[in-house]
């Protein structure tokens, strides 16, 4: 079997997850060395999963002389820099979601990307979901037919400090980037023009940091199709992920993951389990399924399945949907870029 | 048993379907006269349900003198001079939806309905539908807490002829009607603004006779909450109707009815029967619940649940919807009354 | 349209049932004619349904010179006589099950309606219920290829008066007495014998009556397919009525009825509405496909699809499942008949 | 943490399994050595999961002065040998179902765990399955009531080769004991009798070999609950494992796991996927679960959830089960011990 020995630069939350899968699920895969500027988190982690070289700079990581691919899973704003040092490095790479809040600075780290001539994939693990695969095949396979309505159901538990809307870029660039993203991959077209109603019901300090916390997303596409995007910060009940796809042909949506399937029949009604409440857990396989096309197209040499572009592609329909905000019109991408 | 005599205006299909209600279903129901233009299709309805006084003059019904309370059943742009006259006759009145296309128009029959003193309630079926009637009791009860988003799917199995739209007011005004009035009802709150994304991807004939087949509608409410409806005049798996509120404290939803429940479990997959597909098997008990509520409210002289108020504000928000297609903008409902 | 003209016999609660069907959805019919001793409350439903003609004793219905056919909706104990009389009055029978208690008096019943050429349907309504219906056509339709095992889970709300047990037969002759009818149907083989495990678990007085409350039944099948039939005097959420069939092929499975289908996603869980309670508003649409088919198939001459036959079978069965509980033993039919 | 070292005697297709999870998810684990006879086989399972100890001689295993723990993989003929041994050795045991097929032999092992005063597990991994978990919760929380009865449906998608069945001592010992030990479990309370109605239905050859592979099974619990298992070799649509608890207060039920939850609507029904379909993916977080368990009651010396009692228990059953099919009658547990 051939293998691939990469590097982790970033061992928090995310990076904890992809080091696991990549030991754990990835035979091909040999990690070789992880950094953090916490260097005790970094131990922690790598000695739990057996790996012996730890750095605190994360350009040893990129320059180690076995490191054939870079694992990107730092704070957004070191994204574009990174990757473009292991571009010059020559190391492939796989980067976490935003690549950058700006466009140009995206752009500049994809053209350092493909002077390199390394692959590049950006993290959009949910394409990766068991139900949105299966939705996406039954697309692709033409069971829908043409598209004509997309619908994305994306609810949070609950929201994160409203602080945190300032370093992330708020609500659109943070969460809804996501639902850009499947918007494109489900429906296979480009969004050309986006109108948002927002509003601030889940807290009112998000409102005053700038950002929304609730919102309806309209979505045109270039080969004629709508979509609907509804999210909020906030949903009692727990995390709630739904796609919804329309066509000529019929219909395909993916409900949900629930814990288990049970259903109690009591005196006062029927009742069963919430969704899996945590991201971690509903998208567990996905980000088991992300890390080994990754390592698996490196490996062989095969096209990546989430491009550069794509992740330039929802960073500026996020900003399209600011502009509608702030402006309370549709906004044309071409607006943008 | 105080009983209510009732005349029906119109039968064909929709006054049919109530005279067969007020006959098997409610008790406290007499009908005692019908009238059509079509005096043969109106003698075959009469005769099957035992009623023995026929017209072929909708005044005959009005002036009739047992008759408490009419039933308008005829084309939309006869209501608003029926429910005139009826009023000026100190009849009670049933209307189906639309009262009329026109702003002027209803508002003429409205104040006619109130100088007289006579109740009026327009056939928004839709909310005596046992599923929807479950949500609003939810709503009602606290259950959902503030509302924050509420979303319709409504599409129908097969486009009405594209020479229809014209006689129909086209689509926000003979379909989605129903869901701008559901909408309203569902989240408590009046509707203030409207934004459309549509699109004519069905049939290219609705298309040249102006009117649209496939669309996705934000509603921006007084309370803060956010709608969206998307509507299609083809979903090839038949009728499409579902409802979904979300609020501070849960979230409730609706699925399709089913004519059975079975599952099939076979060596390809899991199988099981599309939804019902015509509006009269969906809506039967719809139907029913309707025509019981208004005839008990007219003898019990109770406030009736759909006012004319109701009929207007539907058509206000249909014709803003136009506008917001025309102008690809979001349209206040200020700008149209 | 060939119109039958019938007279029914007992006006109580499963005799109102059939009435309002033909008189408000079987065109074809015509009922010309009531009887029950209690005159009192024949009046008040022929009032109801505009039937004039009304009568103490069941003989004149029979000997009515326009009826054509009889509806036998008295007490169990009247219904083998009343079928003969009816037979030799040259009159097609509907009668409502179990047809007697006795093997011998049931065949003498069936002797009858022989000799005298008439047609007789046996009340087994559950075979006209919409999921069982389909259930069916899988296996006619070769679906579920060769039945493996037939499952059938049967509950009521609540137990009947334990008094009753006496007069009914008690728990297999009154309520088991629709499995076993839908078994057969369902297998498309006769049983050839019988084991129970039952119990009484709900109320002690029902034991003390000498009957059961609940119970596991099972059914050998002539084509070597097994059943398993479990009954429940009481469960505390409702009527519970469901059936599955497992082959070769594939296995199909039918759900409960309910009311809507809206769940409620709160903080704690999910929930949703009770299955339908009552067995009128279960199986309201079987009672009605059945008298439809009765009386379509007397007019048309054509076989009917429950005959004295499967009257006699269900009577059997029961017989060895109290003879099983008595003996704790399998039973095989042959034993009874 | 406290930490346990375990030898794995066995490296087939479940000794596999939980060398997996050992060393994946339960940081508390540390396989020190493993054994088997196919040393090919051990070295390349050692060699993936960076185990360095190998034998073939399960002795090694046993006696290896680190080893605290072994976990019994072998085939079943082996069972009580190894648990004779490892007791007299010292060590905590976690052993495969069936213990064995022969009560004297199982005792007779029992004695041994008493006697060296070790902890035994036996590996029900299903009552460790989240559904099932789930289920007993509500039993143990009283939301059920007095359990009345248990359902258990358990087929499998396909039947191992024929002359398997003389190995494995046949349908009710290799594949039923799980469903006797879930009744138990469940329930709460131990069976005192056993009916079965088995057939030969999916494979001639099955029957040859002496076998059935098709059962209906009526358990007679000491609480006055019945249960039904209903059990075949091959189901064309997958691997079908359903439990159903009826009580005083309400019921549960748990169904299949799927592997997404997509529906496609299309014009001819609605569609989904079919239950996964092999044990190990269905009860992949069981066997996890089960690990986990294990290890931490032994680290912490507390009761393990599953004894050898329960070991015990389930192969009386098996054994009544069959002498029930040969006999035709219900058997009563005390007739076997």
């Amino acid at each position: 079997m051939k293998k691939i020995k990469l590097g982790v630069i970033g061992t928090g939350r995310i990076g904890k997850v992809h080091i696991a899968t990549l030991v754990q699920s990835v035979p091909q895969a040999e990690v070789v060395a992880v950094a953090d500027v916490n260097i005790a988190g970094a131990t922690e982690v790598a000695n739990g999963f057996g790996i012996s070289t730890i750095y605190s700079n994360y350009q040893d990581v990129i320059n180690h002389p076995e490191v054939e691919a870079v694992v990107i899973c730092s704070p957004t704003d070191t994204h574009a820099q990174y990757i473009i040092e292991a571009a010059k490095a020559g190391k492939h790479i796989f980067c976490e979601k935003p690549v950058d809040l700006s466009v140009s600075v995206i752009q500049g780290a994809l053209e350092a990307v493909e002077k390199a001539g390394v692959k590049l994939m950006v993290g959009f693990n949910r394409r990766f979901d068991p139900n949105f695969l299966k939705l996406k095949q039954l697309v692709v396979d033409g069971k829908i037919g043409d598209p004509h309505v997309l619908k994305i159901t994306s609810r949070d538990p609950a929201p994160p400090p409203a602080e945190y809307s300032a370093v992330s870029g708020g609500m659109f660039m943070d969460m809804t980037i996501h639902d850009f993203d499947m918007a494109r991959y489900m429906v296979g077209s480009e969004v050309t023009e986006v109108y948002v109603k927002s509003a601030v019901l889940v807290d009112p300090a998000i409102g005053e940091a700038g950002d929304v916390d609730t919102a309806v997303i309209t979505l045109t596409f270039a080969n004629g199709a709508i979509g609907v995007i509804d999210n909020s910060r906030k949903a009692v009940y727990g995390y709630d992920q739904r796609v919804e796809i329309f066509g000529s042909k019929g219909m395909a949506c993916a409900d949900n993951n629930f814990p288990e399937n049970h259903r109690y029949f009591a005196g006062d009604g029927v009742h069963s389990s919430l969704p899996l409440n945590f991201f971690m857990d509903r998208y567990l396989d996905a980000y088991a399924n992300e890390m080994k096309v990754f390592c698996q197209a490196v490996i062989n040499d095969l096209a990546l399945p989430v491009s550069g572009d794509d992740g330039l592609k929802s960073v500026v329909i996020a900003l399209a949907a600011k502009k509608s905000v702030q402006e309370n019109r549709p906004v044309k991408l071409s607006e943008i870029i």
